[in-house]
């Protein structure tokens, strides 16, 4: 079983900004901790961030085929990209979209999601422990699946 | 610590309706499951279902001070319910939204989310598999603030 | 043939309270009529009116395998309940929406209609005939489909 | 008592399109058994069906002192015509709308009712026995008036 | 100098329906009065009513070489058909929309206007008489710009 | 027989700005005209002009009394006061609104006609004849009122 | 002269809950103080709270003849209830909305106001004394009426 | 303490104008009233009205330091002006909105609420009796506030 | 292969009208140039235009089994029909929607497309050759569909 | 060269009212500094506040041929002005709008901006910093005009 | 005359993902056959595809002065680049639209097109032949131009 | 004091098309002279220009640290990109946008704008001089902060 982790715009800068808000934790921190989640499960897991709409587009056309599912944080792309969307229908992997806050009670361009309808969960608001519930739930459904 | 597990309106009918679309699993199948996951990891655990609004609101409004945080899936109060959502804030527990299927992609009048802005954070998609991993997140949330 | 018939908020003040708008027959005068002509059918008929959209929703719920079609008045919780839109998917049972009066052309906020898509048709505007309506249409659509 | 029975665009076309959906009946075929419920009911019964949204609104301006109601079908001029509502207005005649199935749950453009305000009540969702449920509702209607 | 008097759906039905809102003049009666002012202006005049939506796009079609300018009252199309507006478009005649009442404080569906974006301006408000005035503008107008 | 004519903000700058758009009259050239006009149908007439939103309300509501009717350009107030249609409402004077040109087809914020609902019509489009001819309907309407 | 004082959901909560926000009065104190208010002014008082949408509809429908005024809070249900407003409507006695707090500038959710149509004003933004200037208010109310 | 009393357009013709709806109470009559009570309860007061949206912001922009508080039925205003809201917040002096009449169910530009939001708290539809609920209100506020 | 092509309202205008933006080809011209095209592509051809919303409704409701595709340019009919829509939908020809212009960037009412929705796709913006490459297009989807 | 720099409602508050957001700065400091800047450009500068909106349509409509162009803060009426737009079309002064903070991020009521339309560009969000970088943008644009 | 031919985001992927919808045709496939039916037309043709808005832009950047024309299928960035909008109008390349399928009746993300308004017209819903047509009415509109 | 110039999509082709609308300044142009007024204000200055959404976030992610502020140019993805706000409030740099032309009165899609809510103030309307007056703004800001 292999997972591919998308990480999209600004995430880059986790930790080193706003760590009130975000935590101190930084992407690395947590891909290391997700790393040594999957070896206990059992599962390969690869990781892939970019500011791109375009080199995510790309990042996922390639998966299928590679990957048995994708865990997703689009960050600001969740709101405005019909592209990943696409992306996502098309290879037709199983994802799960991953937010580090609750995306609720935020500016008004915020409640639109073009890229959870593509997706067959969610999990918010847990800071970097989004990621790590996300795996498990992910694990879970492919073995279901199965 | 002490979590009460919170389940809104038709979710008592959970199993014996449509079971191409939400599973077998009757809603007192997954209470157990919770149950025997809470004594893994070694916390209490209480359930309550209701059909009613207001009984809803009045458990939520007596959980202050007996529980440490809660689990809710309002199931159709989530898009029509101010009464619940001011009822979460006022008790100020973490709570957690769960939903079985991923709302995205539904009718229009379930667009609206009226509860989650009250909530800590949601998991959503993984069917009865969401449950656990709401209470997952909601002890390592909890765990983390003490 | 066994059919229920379902009265929503506020319609047990009928008759009582300004019978210029809505006739002067009350509920029990209605139920009346409609068990008459029941009768005459050949059909068995329940009743139940409730101001509390969980309890309306909870006999719902319990009528699968109890009764073989619903006329239901949802009064003011046409507009705003999704929980009852649920309940009457959930059980799938035939169902025929009733209105009093006319629903066109009032407030905005009742041209919102949340439960008549969980229904197989509508018959308004009939005072209390409305209901006699639907039981014949119900009744026609019963023996069609078997 | 003289009922006319107008019927709006593409009704011509029931029985041959569809027939899974909208029944395997010709608009002949209904009108030959409101010919027949008519007759049973003591009343007098015409008939008019045109695509034409101006043969309709001449022909609602001609029945005034001819009828004494009308049962209408306004079919897709329902979301969009004006001139109908206003045709229905001027006339006066008490007027029961019809639809063969339920209008919930389409598209967006045809949840605009324009007719229905025009008109005492409707019947939708029963197939071809709304008309008869509209020609019962209607000679009730005319009774009661008298 | 000569003017086409086109009268939309219903303008038929005047004065034999509701003389207490719009007078108890017949559609003669308001074209014999404009015949009369016309002469008295020394201006030929037409005129033109229907029900149908394409006979009167047809009707405008015709009219350019043949006429100074139009004098209009769509009625209900006023509010919902784009093929009068572009009918007026296409023969670039200056044509005054007229409207008895006041439309302005109606229906929602009525607060469209299609129709005016094509025409030099409006009379609206004086009963028959905005036929007169609307006659006075127009002559003006023609007389101004030769 | 008394009318008080009233113009709204920039109409001052009437025939020195623009010509080519609203022609070379100035206002003081079309009050001219219009006493002209006045004297032949042997009417008084007296004049108000103001850029002030509370001088025009003040004035409306002075007016009761001493003058039989208004014609009332409100200008770019037309849109935006719910102050003056309060004024009127409260003295109910009958009131003729003027427009120099066609309102339709212009921004968005000049669609809204807050005024209107508070007159008895409008003349719009003739550019200075459309304040003749709202004396000419003015006048009838008085006359045909006593 | 008997007046009924209802309050909505969560209301119960007062005091315990946020008292830098809402105070330090409980619901039990807000009575104590509405009773010796009441005993001042000559008026009998009852008091009547519930989560329940449906236990609210419930008791208004059974007030009438019993009681000569109501005083109401309706908490969330101002917002979404069209049944507590059909409830108002139907037993027509005088009712004065109150809130504790200022309700404008809240979310959007909020700016909905169901119940206040039904009601003959409103106090709002004096928190507890909010109920006595209302009881004040309805009292002048039912005298100036009687 | 010293209290300002301001009222909006079309206030000076209260009394004159529409008795059946507004009472035959004029402004002169509402302001004597306001100060017997100011009297009784020790405050001082004075009063403004006019027509003006600016000279109201002046006037409130010149209140600070010379007032403990205000009042103010801003009529026509409360929907239209940014700039009197803008005034409330520059000078920071407790202000509690009144209104004659209940101002919910009435014309879409009315819903529109622009100046409560700089405010503490409303009091509507007990007519000339809002004035005196509105100042027993404010003392109160000030009263604790101090 | 037989091929009808429907031509909406005003189109028998062209060329007589607006030869600068719409060109100097009447619909005969085009017509002539189809019927040569048609001629080389080995299929039939019959023409009709209507500025009659019902007799286009008419036509495509005869059109069953007698042709194997449309070629239809609804012009104003595009954005206001829904009739027109539900005669695509209910003969089930394979249609091809034409516009001699781009439609985009135009008034806000010829946003809505309610035609579109019934056909197989749409060529626009090419002038009169709109027609050709739709014929083009109808021909290649009918080999293949065959 | 000379400029008009116009100040609308509540500016005249500057720097006495909410100095932590807008400075210390009054506006007679803001204008000293403009004078001194204006000198040292070799431009002439005159400046007018007030919080009516009719006096700044009067001021803008007389300084046609008297100044160069204008700097403006329209302040409030920037959302609500259609007159003050009317104002600056109708003189063709070229005018630069300014603002002292960044209006994005506000209320929604002040989104709508009808006075930058009639503008040739803005400044806003550096204080009163904003109304030096205007007068260096105008005096710029004015030199490269002639 | 030379055309480049440009494909938009996830166009890499066709053939390869759900054939049943997009057909068995590779991008390749399609290129192939356009490279063929240019030669046959006498055009050269050069092709382009990215899953990157700013890729897109900038090779539309480059493109005036290099190609007679351009085919492009913008695909998701459709609905949500106003860059591509404006890049295409930026170099005045008369540009065509492809689209696979009919783009109606989709989500309503999908209903917003950006790009269509910087183009002479559109082909859309031909499956890999609306490239073929799209080229066709390219040439022909390039030939008459010249 | 260092500064970091960002210019967006299709911006690199300034100069060379369009030179009526937008100058015949290029992009080169307008940079050598901020570098020119740079060096007098004893400012560092670095210039960057991408069409690419994603270049543009992960630069402004890299400038914390290297440079006091920012001026940025968005063009076209001041109307689409949440991720280029994310970032700009992510590093938290003093950011002044600018626009060549005055974006008021375009487009409704322009009419949305993501970025200025991340920016302390905007500059626009004055052609090239937009930069020179925003790099004035801008190290007038960090004067006075520091």
């Amino acid at each position: 079983m292999k997972i591919l982790v998308l990480n999209g715009p600004n995430l880059n800068l986790l930790g080193r900004r706003e760590p009130d808000i975000y935590g101190r934790l930084t992407l690395a921190d947590i891909e290391e901790s997700m790393r040594g989640h999957a070896r206990k499960c059992g599962v390969e897991v690869d990781f892939f961030q970019s500011n791109d709409e375009g080199a995510l587009v790309s990042r996922i056309g390639e998966a299928a085929g590679l990957y048995d599912g994708l865990i997703f944080n689009p960050a600001a792309y969740t709101h405005t990209s019909v592209a990943l969307r696409d992306a996502l229908m098309a290879v037709k992997l199983p994802c799960v979209e991953v937010h580090l806050s609750n995306p609720q009670n935020r500016e008004d361009f915020r409640q639109a999601n073009l890229t959870l309808g593509a997706c067959i969960g969610q999990v918010s608001g847990f800071r970097d422990r989004s990621y790590i519930l996300a795996m498990d739930g992910l694990i879970h459904y492919l073995k279901n699946k199965s």
